[in-house]
């Protein structure tokens, strides 16, 4: 019978062995990863084939049916994407700082792996083996717990990056696949904190507060991006037109498409035109402050609620600010700690704007859609953190590792 | 009538302010803490008179009663700790790493502080002035939540940093003191998700259990220190004898204490003499395994619960192994991430101690004792932790802030 903690033991036990595997190995043992990926790519399409087939049975949605699906592009896609990571540079057994105190005692920071990491997420089989990825290249046991529409193929995708494992002489521990899909496992694994260092979950909002509110364990926390774009009196109105329709209309589904347009009364003043004018041919449903209302065709008046809101969708909030701090007031009202974005020529006022903002991405003249592990240079991206503690903002391969004190000395003791 | 609630939306409002303040500005605030509570020494004293009063009254502890007591000289240490704190680098704004994209983008990884931190702790009035400092150094607002015995003594401390604080300006909200002791305002603390970003606790493990198993706000976690000495077959046996010394009688009663002895088969053929001496010596009680139980006078044979027990006192569990690999093995079982020692002159033994072992302080040929912030080197030290997420070991002002992306564009938008 399945036993989640029966799982979280052998992972803890392999978290041990990982943790002081060497770059080598390590980069060795993802690469066959992404090797042992292509040569099964027929069997994981046949147990993918399975998932798809029990979603349509129970009407999934087109959309999910579309993370759902694996192809043989998308199972190259993954194995490259190992592949990447495989070749970054190693995260752990780093020397951070290094001191001498008076007493000749040597003190070191040194990364090191933070142990068995959690990985809760919803049907995405492309996160089983990111996720896996990321946290082997850190020196991390993870344990998997992706949502019961895709268990055929994580299972199939867990068995290729296990067959890599067993290929370098590593136990499959490090990579512990949960293969019963009951909630309840779910729930015990929660309670383990004894045995696992972080839960990271990624999915829906429900999902994230239900862990967060049920974890004994540290659990790293991204509800929503209510991503804001400031129009500053001194922006260059065309950056500004790019970067608002940019980060609305790219892509407006993610958490880093914008949210909210905050601007200065004299750019109302002068380019408010154009700016509806973009808006508007990009099918953009409008929300707008008193002052600015008149100025949109069919604008609905924004509420509370929609300073509020993620939209993701063609949809933006729009609020008229007299001056820079009261921008800031309302960017720190409604902030959800994802990203802020300045467009401005002025220089004091970007500084002011990067001093007063601690969103974890502040951006100056830049569109909030390169909020984004990968687009920030951090290669993959196990997620995104909007709480504060341990890790804010993207976060990549270092982010799940932690750092010990070394301390060399001769014979020291205290007095 | 007190709210808990009403006192965490100051501190949030407060945090914004203090979060910008000049290094400057938070300097010369500290140094006028440190002298408004000179002047108001005899006030403090009286203060804490009540509070003895009623610790008298209520049959505390002689132990309690020492740290609760405020005396002239206590008061001078407590000030010269914020001026210390004062003069330390501004740990703020600080740009920890910097690269620019392909694209143009610079990125930069600028340290914040963490916003509101909520301190939860046992009667000692020290701490009140100390955290304080630190969280208020590190651009932090702070709600301090005391023992009630400490009461008066806190609310007068309070005042002092207030005064303080008010001269230069700043909301007393920064500093916000829960002046009403009833527990059911600590449950309502920990719920507040909105507006506070971390909890500290610091006390017995009780409080600190409770803390962690009742809070939605992310917790500092420091539950006890097994510390480990392991006495390889090519150490020093008077370097060994010294740090083992030094690390069990110096002060028993404190984390960074020695509990177990782990010591290599051929140094109990050679020295086990001089090393039971050295114990019975100090009367130090002994929990020895069975290949060293003879060896020892009145030894009792130490049990399963003996290698998990933080004893805070003059007793020790002592462990012969047959290797270095069964020494590690040892540890890893009953670690409790806190400190550990080897004694060795042999480097590569030393360096895979190191490698093997990842709990927050290792030290080669030093006493555990030194695992402490201000021996360390960090100044102040606002407590320790042993759970591996966002600190890890002893926190100074550092370990209360976090990073931030800075992201400077020049118009650039996603394809």
């Amino acid at each position: 019978m399945f036993s989640i903690k029966r799982l979280a033991e052998q992972a803890k036990q392999a978290s041990f062995e990982v943790s002081s595997l060497s770059a080598e190995k390590k980069q060795r043992t993802l690469n066959d990863m992404a090797n042992a990926l292509r040569e099964n790519q027929l069997t994981i399409i046949q147990q993918n084939e399975v998932d798809l087939c029990n979603a349509k049975d129970n009407q999934l949605s087109d959309a999910m049916i579309d993370r759902l699906r694996l192809t043989p592009d998308r199972i190259k896609d993954i194995a490259q994407a190992i592949e990447q990571i495989a070749s970054q540079d190693d995260p752990v057994g780093k020397i951070k700082h290094a001191y001498q105190l008076e007493n000749g005692l040597n003190v070191q920071k040194v990364s090191i792996p933070l142990g068995v990491i959690a990985m809760i997420y919803e049907s995405r089989p492309n996160v089983t083996a990111d996720a896996a990825a990321l946290c082997f290249k850190a020196g991390n046991a993870i344990i998997l717990k992706g949502g019961k529409e895709a268990l055929h193929s994580n299972i199939a995708i867990g068995k290729s990056l296990h067959q890599a494992l067993k290929e370098n002489g590593i136990s499959e521990g490090a990579i512990a696949i949960v293969s019963d899909p009951d909630r309840k496992h779910m729930a015990e694994l929660l309670q383990l904190n004894q045995l696992v260092d972080l839960i990271i979950p990624r999915g829906g909002e429900g999902l994230i507060r239900y862990v967060s509110e049920n974890s004994r364990i540290p659990v790293i926390q991204h509800y929503k991006g209510v991503c804001h774009l400031y129009i500053d009196k001194d922006s260059d109105i065309n950056k500004a037109i790019n970067i608002l329709v940019n980060g609305k209309v790219q892509r407006p589904g993610v958490c880093n498409a914008l949210e909210t347009l905050v601007i200065h009364k004299d750019m109302v003043e002068k380019h408010i035109k154009e700016i509806a004018d973009s808006l508007e041919k990009n099918h953009v449903s409008i929300h707008a402050c008193e002052k600015t209302l008149n100025h949109f065709n069919n604008a609905k008046l924004a509420t509370d609620a929609d300073y509020d809101a993620e939209y993701l969708a063609l949809e933006i909030a729009v609020k008229q600010v007299d001056s820079f701090d009261e921008a800031v007031e309302h960017i720190l009202k409604y902030t959800s700690n994802h990203t802020e974005v300045i467009v401005t020529e002025n220089e004091k006022t970007a500084s002011r704007f990067i001093k007063k903002i601690n969103s974890s991405v502040v951006m100056v003249n830049a569109s909030s859609r390169f909020s984004d592990g990968g687009q920030l240079g951090l290669g993959a991206e196990i997620g995104i953190s909007t709480s504060k503690l341990h890790a804010y903002g993207p976060m990549g391969v270092e982010s799940l590792t932690t750092e010990k004190f070394v301390v060399l000395g001769d014979g020291q003791i205290r007095e």
